[in-house]
């Protein structure tokens, strides 16, 4: 695709559309061609400072092989954005998620995915299946770090759960969680909350009405040192508390209250697409009712513009 | 015992001996005349005005029941020192340290045992086996909470373990941890504490020649904000942090980095009693080493400046 060019939604201190070439794949890249992007809280963050980000925005998409591996072209993707060096001890675990120099597609040292053409590694690609519509397969990176919940942490269908934080991520973990036929509450804030979680049949209490110290497992996706707080009240003696979402700054924290009610705190971060591609073919999570506008990529400034409203769920790109 | 005085330990703001009444156990209570008794780090921070405390010190001890249930008379024995309700979900779990409605022996709503006698409830003890020494006895219940890393969290003979904070719980917790295999070091600050594990042949190393991220687990006995930190420091992505103490106030805490290392954190309390007499008795771990004086139960107060001081590990007391 040499001589042509693309339009990229770059940000280096400043967000703005730019025009350049259309990338060359390395050798173990295949070069795809944008179907449709979903913007995520991350991407909001990485525009106030968050790890100093400089260049491509997006993480989450949908495109089409247009150069690579003869097997993979023509093929529709989505593709993990964990770029592993494949030599540290982290991807020897087959963790590349962790790897020690991992670049991450739009987040870390590797140009994202709002622009007409960009590259990954084709070790990083996963097929669509052909009954998963754009609109529905665009949330598989999300519901894979759903998946990564029950990954890391043991739910049972007994436990009580609580989910902290119901907004574009925490609608997918409840999606999912659900799936274990635990006792799953979804604290709400707002009524669009509501609204949601009755279509799905999910369970829900505004935080007033759910009692103290009770739930088996707590899932906080607030990402505020106030929902780790009541995170802590909420969960039992014993029980586990799971982080599904980075914090602003460094919070002050309980401490002493998970020692002597030895409580499980378990970290998750990035999950298996695998899995959340079974589950949309299977339509056991149904993720179309969080779309709430689509956005032409010339228009992204308007689009992050509009996930930054409180109670806003998904925002889509189209190229 | 009616019409007897006996002497005991009492801080109400102010610690000073007490001359009073012999106590009069319960139905489901044994009396017990105290042997030996060991200062705790939790004593010292009853004085600095943990829990508001107020009563009669004293949670480890050796004693020799006088009366109660006929088999239990004349048996020397150590003691749970949580007193469950037995009504509760906790209790129902079978998990008493952790009932709603606990007393706690001289720690919580319960005469403690730096007493010449005191009572506590004859599910709560164990007959100490006669190859065991009183001194050796004493750190039973210590050993107990040592035993409760393990108990709560996953150590495996391959795993690279660091401890951080070597104090008088901290030692126990490596002699328990060094029984796994796994690959143990003890992180010291003075040459005190370097000294006790050599003669275990425990490896030790100052902070600065331990490398950051690499530890599979780090067990933090120091219950400083600072510690916890360099826990997070020392851990390896996927790592598991284990809290063997209680924290002053609510420190900040790096949350973020747990979410994205996905590390998963397990506080950790009281433990199981019979696993502590086990390994004494087997002579897998040696406690001894860790006695730095006695005092006579009339010197308490001398007792617990004594063992306030830094790098002091146990203080025994006799009646």
């Amino acid at each position: 695709m040499e001589g042509y060019t693309m339009r990229s939604v770059v940000f280096d201190g400043r967000l703005h559309l730019a025009d350049g070439p259309i990338p060359t794949p390395n050798s173990d890249e295949a070069l795809i061609r944008l179907r449709v992007a979903g913007i995520c809280q991350t991407d909001l963050e990485l525009l106030d400072g968050y790890k100093n980000f400089s260049g491509t925005l997006g993480h989450e998409f949908v495109g089409d092989v247009v150069e690579g591996p003869s097997e993979w072209v023509g093929c529709r993707v989505v593709g993990d954005i964990n770029i592993g060096c494949g030599g540290c001890d982290m991807c020897a675990r087959g963790i590349p998620s962790q790897c020690r120099n991992r670049h991450v597609l739009g987040i870390q040292t590797y140009y994202g995915a709002f622009a007409d053409y960009f590259c990954l590694p084709v070790r990083n690609l996963h097929r669509i299946p052909d009954t998963i519509s754009d609109e529905v397969a665009v949330f598989t990176e999300p519901l894979a770090a759903a998946c990564q919940v029950p990954e890391l942490a043991s739910i049972v269908p007994t436990d009580r759960v609580i989910l902290l934080g119901a907004g574009r991520l925490g609608m997918l973990v409840a999606q999912v969680v659900r799936l274990t036929g635990a006792d799953l509450t979804v604290i709400t804030r707002r009524e669009r909350q509501e609204t949601l979680l009755d279509q799905w049949k999910i369970p829900h209490a505004r935080r007033e009405s759910v009692p103290d110290g009770m739930a088996d497992v707590v899932i906080d996706c607030t990402g505020t040192a106030a929902g780790f707080d009541d995170a802590l009240t909420l969960v039992r003696p014993r029980g586990t508390i799971i982080l599904k979402s980075t914090y602003a700054g460094t919070p002050q924290a309980d401490l002493t209250r998970i020692v002597v009610h030895e409580i499980r705190i378990v970290g998750s971060r990035c999950g298996p697409f695998e899995p959340a591609l079974r589950l949309l073919a299977q339509g056991l999570v149904d993720p179309l009712l969080l779309i709430d506008a689509e956005f032409a990529l010339d228009d992204t400034p308007q689009a992050l513009e509009r996930a930054s409203k409180p109670g806003v769920f998904k925002i889509l790109l189209r190229p």
